[in-house]
């Protein structure tokens, strides 16, 4: 019976897990190491025998750990957080990644690997790894220090670089090779696509979630958040991206609602059981022979991860401005690799593009770096006492000078008030842009389909263009509409500071004036012509263009009260949201 | 790819059942016929197509589901209540138990299926659902009335016989036949192994859950939970018993624990993400082809189960004593079948005895009576009060009268006192007794895997079974021992109570004596006797045995005391468990 054999597969994971976990427990290492090496014993590459029967269910098991530690994840994320992370978390993670991805992909030309190999070598070894560093930080009861502040800062802003490089490797992987413009084709896309996934569901899942939640059944609540997360997945998978996107994304817009801790309370057994099977599954592949073989490489890898990590965060934490020890810091906790690396490495296993070898390799770099983590925190401390010493005076004279040049050059007082206001108002542009040129897209993208619908009673094909791509102007004029009112209040706030009387003297109101209508116009200008790129597939022909234009004119003259009511209340609407969520979480 | 398929039967599934299941919820009916009826609207026989890709991945989740529910069933079971539950629990459940199976029997041999099928059928009815009562009482904030806890205590034992009834089917399937003599061992067997499991299930289980609990890490305590549990079944299913059976007995001895609230808590979560997939997927069977085919059957036996249940349910709890309100009410809450009825008809077709229609049929009836419970419920008061008006003066006051008898014969102060005393060590004795039986029949089950061990060195067959048969006697002396000296307890407090002196006269001292020790002497001779028949096949010659009695008895007079102190200290620490739990639940 199948079943039976599935159950006993369970029942060796689980049983194996549980007794190797409470080892590593009580010798103080993480979990998750645990789960690996229950994997690894119970393993088809270990003697005595494979006592797993039914690996494909047990695959198929570890594919919800990986959506359910994914959607956890982006629980643990929230866009409010992602404000408050100031530059160090941006500058030490772009840096991190870059530099990381470059020294992966470096070592693996030099041990002869192909390019596929190194570039998701370097993926691999990119992003460090949130559960062993709170786990880590917890443990040593530094979770409150201000150096892991600033590294959850950092592992926000790699998860979402980390999705990123995620969306970006398939569409390599598929393509087999790295253009610059594709590359950027898919970060817009990509962008475009959480943006407006954001947006839409930050409106409507947190609602759906609080009318489920009236009943007060936990179950209904669990059976709800299940069936957003495998629909939101399945809905991204068609669009042809990583369902791990897709449980991020859900994640995080869920973690904007009310109900956040009652869907953490829920979710986390289930989570718990299958991120189980997923780092046990891991530890299945682990074949020592082929360890053994790649000694070389596990160690140099080992070795680049921690000094690479150290190096690229410590410096970006030190850019952006804090001193040597906390930098030190930062990069000593952040030098690991964890469940990224995984999903990574399967990615690379799924799509077929990555030899054998990688998988195992990235595991046995990720236990060593785990395993050395705590040790690395608690040498910061030490090690960066050493290196003031050693430091010659006059160079750490330089480097706090430094320091105190980065503090006096910032904004303060009313010119720091600015750049936020400014940094506000560019951000709402942006997401109201994003959703045009993203119904836009749409439009393009159903235009045959529409079309059939529509060929019945207009069987012209340019007027069913029109038609199209007059709906789609017709539905973005509210948000059209904000982003010239938001545009326009940016330029009169820039003219009023570009343009100050000693300069322009007489004149000055009525250059602010002109200026402050000729740029609104202007970006209008420039963003119907990307539009008119963007939906070249349903552009209509000009004569009819004009029609439609002068149909939309009329339509705005008439409406403009109640399209800019209408966004308000969604803005509103929006807002609410993000604030009604409580702080939770360390 | 095969991950993305089974994600979306998941989206699916959750989907539908997320929806189906909160307009349920909004028309005031239970969450479990949402999961059916969403199952069925994306089922294979539903128009307009089969939403689901996986059936066989689905159903191995099923079963997943059908571990957990029984899982939870057996944590919400306690002996603590099964010993609580009185006279009334017991009659009506056993009453109901046999009469719905001769009913169901006999309406499968009146539409003329098959006997395997009327057997089967019998059993469907045979158990009422305690999902949908709980639900219902709730609803109808009835739960702490006198009728709810009669209800309560009747599905406790229910949860018992059908358990029994899983195991004596599957062992009628598999042989074709029922015998009595078959029906007995089958039950002999079962409720040793039961006792066994439960024995030393509450002296181990506890302690590794207490262990565990000190690391308070709730991952860590539901891997743990999951590995005993799935371990457990897999023991289970090894021992030829079906995995439910193990579900619901590791759930019993977990219940024991004081981390009770928060496994619950734990795996609630899981179960119901599980058991949702269940309910999902034998919504998926349902044919409506099928259903109108067998519209009569369906009818026929949804009124004989109302009726049925409502009558031997009644009945039971009236004969037990209760007032003829309370009879009724009691009868009509239990007028429904459900979890266990669909785990029987599983049970029948995936051992393939059943025809493919009992399955559907089975469901139709459970979703129908279902729905009729809250009303049914509502209907006893008026019901009653209409009857009560109706009976005849003179029978109503015979059945009072009843009512009136029953109460008089019932043991009063010491008698009852004495009662109590007896039971306590009558089931003292069984215990013990049940646990040497195991020792043996271990013995007998492993000899020749443990002769194969000896032979190196003990070629002789008959010194191998008598070696085998001693070490047995030897393990089982400390029960042995405790089973005499209860007995002969026993065997004082009725030799008191039995001779009095106005009987025995000046002789009463000595003939209690003599009784007292005949009792125990007697009494183990027959149990070596019993011993010496169960393990036949590892009997040594009469020569052997001989041997073995002798250094038994040396081993007895040395170690008496040690021995006593050993199960002593068992004891207590089997109490201590027993009541150390924490009262909980309704």
């Amino acid at each position: 019976m199948h079943a039976i054999s599935f159950i006993q597969d369970l029942a060796v994971i689980m049983l194996v897990a549980g007794v190797v976990t409470i080892l590593f427990h009580r010798f103080k290492q993480p979990v998750v190491l645990g789960y690996i090496v229950a994997g690894f014993i119970i393993g088809p590459h270990t003697p005595p025998f494979g006592l797993i029967h039914d690996e494909d269910t047990i695959k198929t098991l570890a594919e919800l750990g990986v959506i359910f530690l994914m959607f956890c994840l982006g629980l643990e994320f929230s866009l409010r957080k992602l404000f408050k992370v100031g530059a160090t978390a941006f500058i030490a993670a772009f840096l991190e990644i870059v530099l990381m991805i470059w020294i992966g992909f470096e070592i693996g030309r030099w041990f002869g690997w192909n390019t596929m190999d190194s570039l998701f070598l370097g993926a691999i070894l990119a992003i460090s790894s949130t559960t062993i560093i709170v786990k880590a930080l917890n443990d040593l009861k530094m979770k409150n220090e201000r150096f892991a502040q600033l590294i959850f800062g950092v592992l926000i802003v790699e998860d979402i670089l980390g999705i990123g490089i995620i969306a970006l490797l398939s569409g390599i992987a598929v393509s087999g090779a790295v253009s610059s413009g594709e590359v950027f084709s898919t970060v817009g896309k990509l962008s475009l696509f959480m943006i407006v996934a954001l947006v839409i569901g930050i409106l409507l899942v947190p609602r759906v979630l609080a009318y489920v939640a009236r009943f007060e059944s936990n179950e209904m609540l669990l059976i709800t958040v299940l069936g957003l997360c495998f629909g939101f997945c399945l809905l991204v998978v068609k669009l042809e991206y990583s369902m791990v996107l897709g449980a991020f994304l859900i994640g995080a817009i869920m973690a904007e609602s009310r109900q956040l801790l009652k869907i953490e309370q829920l979710i986390e057994p289930v989570r718990d059981l299958f991120s189980a099977i997923f780092f046990v599954a891991i530890g299945l592949m682990i074949d020592l022979s082929v360890l053994i073989e790649y000694i070389w490489p596990i160690v140099v890898i080992t070795v680049a991860v921690v000094l690479g990590k150290m190096l690229s965060c410590g410096m970006g934490a030190f850019i952006a401005g804090n001193d040597g020890r906390t930098s030190l810091r930062v990069g000593m906790g952040l030098s690991q690799i964890g469940e990224f690396s995984f999903i990574i490495a399967a990615l690379g296993m799924t799509l077929q593009v990555t030899s054998d070898f990688l998988y195992p390799v990235a595991v046995a770099v990720s236990a060593i770096t785990t395993l050395l983590t705590p040790y690395l925190i608690r040498a910061a401390d030490p090690l960066s006492l050493k290196l003031a010493s050693v430091v010659p005076k006059r160079l750490s004279r330089v480097l706090s000078l430094y320091g105190e040049w980065l503090r006096s050059i910032q904004p303060q007082g009313e010119g720091a008030m600015m750049a936020a206001m400014i940094r506000r108002i560019l951000l709402q542009v942006g997401v109201n842009l994003a959703l045009v040129v993203a119904i836009f897209f749409s439009g393009g993208y159903f235009a045959a389909r529409i079309g059939e619908y529509l060929s019945e009673w207009l069987p012209d094909l340019a007027q069913q263009k029109a038609l199209i791509w007059g709906a789609a102007l017709l539905l973005s004029l509210p948000f059209l509409i904000a982003a010239y009112r938001k545009l326009k209040a940016l330029s009169m706030l820039l003219a009023e500071m570009g343009v100050k009387p000693e300069m322009a003297g007489r004149h000055t109101q009525r250059v602010r004036r002109v200026i402050a209508e000729v740029i609104p116009l202007l970006s209008l200008l420039v963003i119907f012509l990307l539009l008119s790129a963007l939906s070249a597939s349903i552009l209509p022909t000009s004569e009819l263009l004009l029609l439609i234009a002068v149909v939309a004119a009329g339509v705005v003259a008439l409406l403009w009260r109640w399209f800019i009511r209408v966004h308000t209340r969604m803005q509103i609407a929006l807002l609410e949201t993000l604030d009604n969520q409580k702080e939770h979480h360390p």
